[in-house]
């Protein structure tokens, strides 16, 4: 058998280089054909559109069509490696895109010098599209790139690195604190990290009812704190007023421990200072923070989620970002607010809840699944996620009052 | 039957909006599969491109990717409607180049306020694609956009408005010549239109052997002279020394005719000035600057070409385009040069000599077709044109020197 990475290289590489292709939707085989698709009938929806500029989300794809856009800066686990090395990943998005959530999804590589011209340039281009979904852009720049392009943007503009991560941590989150029968209001939350995902995690987590002042953030220097000067200002908003200054003073008593940062950097020495049972993230892909074998054995009680595949709780960004888009795009939503982002944690932690029909058994390759330490959030193959979780988010965005169409029929 | 107005918006709402959607082109159905195209397999090709820059080639889609991108200042016959005004004619670009040359191609609308801004996003983005076909921007900003961008990318840049019309422009009226016993160093050629089209068929023009002097060319004021004052530098190229101010006084003798201005803009008494055996390309779309009833009236011994499909001898865009990028996509070329556009012009030109076999017969739906005045440009059905363009482009980038990769096995 091939080793993986070879086996990978052979899946890029073959049949034809790349995982996405152009497809023809309308006829064009005959002189007929091409006299509507191209001259002289493409007139006629140009001037339709140039009369009303809604009609382009009749006459062209721009409706079910996502761009996948990144700068290279903060590539998977494997750091700032430029554009051209982040295509794989994006066009790895464009296929999860079409797979899941059928959006069609094309990737954009971005070379800048400066976050005023990446914005620029997206900004630019962003009516050519329905939404824009930004990827791998390292954190602080991430944070005022989004926010100046959904400034700019009248198409919804969604850093999934933060939200998508943010929401599917807050579904499984929450499910984990029913079952252990903790309050989100009263747990003590320390995060591991304070990139992207760390800061976009805790503030998703405020907004669902966490409190501030129960939360402590580490960086590479310890703990967030007050006392500390030099801090940007994203890491500033979470700064607590604590003497805690390292993962083992902060740890202590805690009731979640949320990583987002590298691998092997909780003990098990530091998991046993936890509260009584503890809610264990260890989200860095793909050597998580503490191995799930390592907290079952000093933590029985612990419920534990990790970003790999190949244990129980997977915390999987496709839970979310084909859906989200996807309802947004169906309700021509014009960005994405937090109603939908909580109402998209309501239904993917809605979901773990319900049975697992057979069939979704079959597609996830588990004999069974019920809610509990071991499913507190849903298979990737679930297909059940396009319908609750889409649904949810374009109900929340016409409730809103961001969607510019009523809900479809087909979510009614 | 409905009117071609309805049936041609009909063919662009149905059965999705648009004309071209995403496919996924390797197994995307198990979590197997999903595990070699996203994480953690995905993390190999990144690593792959990270160290050798050529590798997106190869585990991407880039090298078959081509963007249509356009700002919408020049769109069909219709004018400055806007970037999403043009999104129907780049999407029904992107669906040529499939249909035609298997070549994936997506379209960009760039909305900007200066040519600098509109240069600058193009070229942040470009590194995305294996090419760029520029599309519908207005002259004279298209040739600054195009030079500077050809300066700029890395991967080859084409402005077809420029040059698709002045390669198949150039191969029949290469062929015109020949039937009609005339050099192309002597030809008198007024040219109608000094727009992007119109510079960039006189410019191949001369590439092909005509004379500079030979060349009347008339603006909205008149022909354009060395008396004339105020002409930006793209018209000046063309400033003749000559006493002539009207299309009438230029038609005098001329053998050739060039229309790429508007409707009806050339009379049967100016018609009946040109020389024995003239030579009429009307190109103006839908409604040519003669209609080829009056010129085969009034002068019978003419030959005649339009931009129309409905009549013989269209000078047709997509003989062009499609292939010119094949060739140069198979191998790699960094640029499109002058060599590749002239062997573009002389296969295309060539096709036009050879006989036509039953089933190109068959696909355009001509009873028959030979080399003469009815017949001096292939059919854009004629399957023949991908292999001989193509292969004739590719093969001028590789001896011209732009090509990084050796002629393909299936050109040799």
């Amino acid at each position: 058998m091939l080793d993986i990475r070879q086996q990978a290289l052979d899946y890029h590489a073959f049949p034809s280089p790349g995982k996405i292709s152009i497809e023809i939707t309308s006829p064009a085989e005959t002189t007929q054909d091409l006299s509507l698709a191209y001259s002289p009938g493409v007139a006629e929806p140009v001037r339709e559109i140039a009369q009303n500029p809604e009609d382009v989300y009749k006459y062209t794809a721009k409706g079910n069509t996502v761009a996948v856009i990144s700068n290279g800066t903060a590539i998977l686990g494997l750091g700032n490696l430029g554009p051209m090395a982040s295509k794989p990943v994006m066009e790895g998005k464009a296929l999860l895109f079409k797979r899941f959530a059928n959006i069609d999804s094309f990737d954009i590589q971005v070379k800048h010098n400066t976050v005023e011209e990446f914005v620029a340039t997206v900004a630019n281009i962003a009516d050519s599209f329905g939404g824009i979904n930004l990827e791998d852009i390292k954190a602080p720049e991430c944070f005022e790139i989004e926010r100046a392009l959904i400034a700019q943007c009248d198409v919804p503009v969604f850093h999934d690195d933060q939200h998508g991560t943010a929401i599917v941590t807050a579904a499984g989150l929450l499910n984990a604190l029913e079952i252990q029968d903790k309050s989100i209001a009263t747990a003590k939350i320390v995060c591991l990290g304070a990139g992207a995902a760390a800061i976009a995690c805790m503030d998703l987590l405020i907004k669902c009812g966490a409190n501030r002042s129960n939360i402590f953030m580490l960086d590479r220097q310890g703990v967030i704190t007050t006392r500390r000067s030099g801090l940007n200002r994203y890491k500033q908003q979470f700064a607590n007023d604590t003497d805690s200054k390292t993962l083992t003073d902060a740890i202590k008593d805690a009731d979640v421990f949320v990583g987002v940062s590298g691998p092997n950097l909780l003990s098990a020495q530091q998991l046993a200072l936890m509260a009584s049972k503890p809610i264990v993230f260890a989200c860095s892909n793909p050597d998580p923070e503490i191995s799930p074998e390592l907290v079952h054995k000093t933590r029985p009680d612990a419920i534990m989620a990790t970003g790999r595949s190949d244990y129980p709780n997977q915390v999987n960004n496709v839970l979310c970002f084909p859906f989200i888009f996807r309802g947004a795009l169906d309700v021509r939503a014009t960005e994405i607010n937090d109603a939908m982002k909580i109402a998209a944690v309501e239904a993917i932690r809605g979901l773990a809840q319900l049975a697992v029909p057979e069939k979704v058994l079959a597609a996830t390759g588990e004999a069974s699944l019920a809610f509990g330490p071991g499913y507190i959030i849903p298979k990737p193959m679930d297909e059940r996620l396009c319908e609750k979780v889409a649904k949810a988010v374009a109900t929340a965005a016409v409730e809103s009052g961001v969607a510019k169409l009523p809900l479809p029929a087909k979510y009614q």
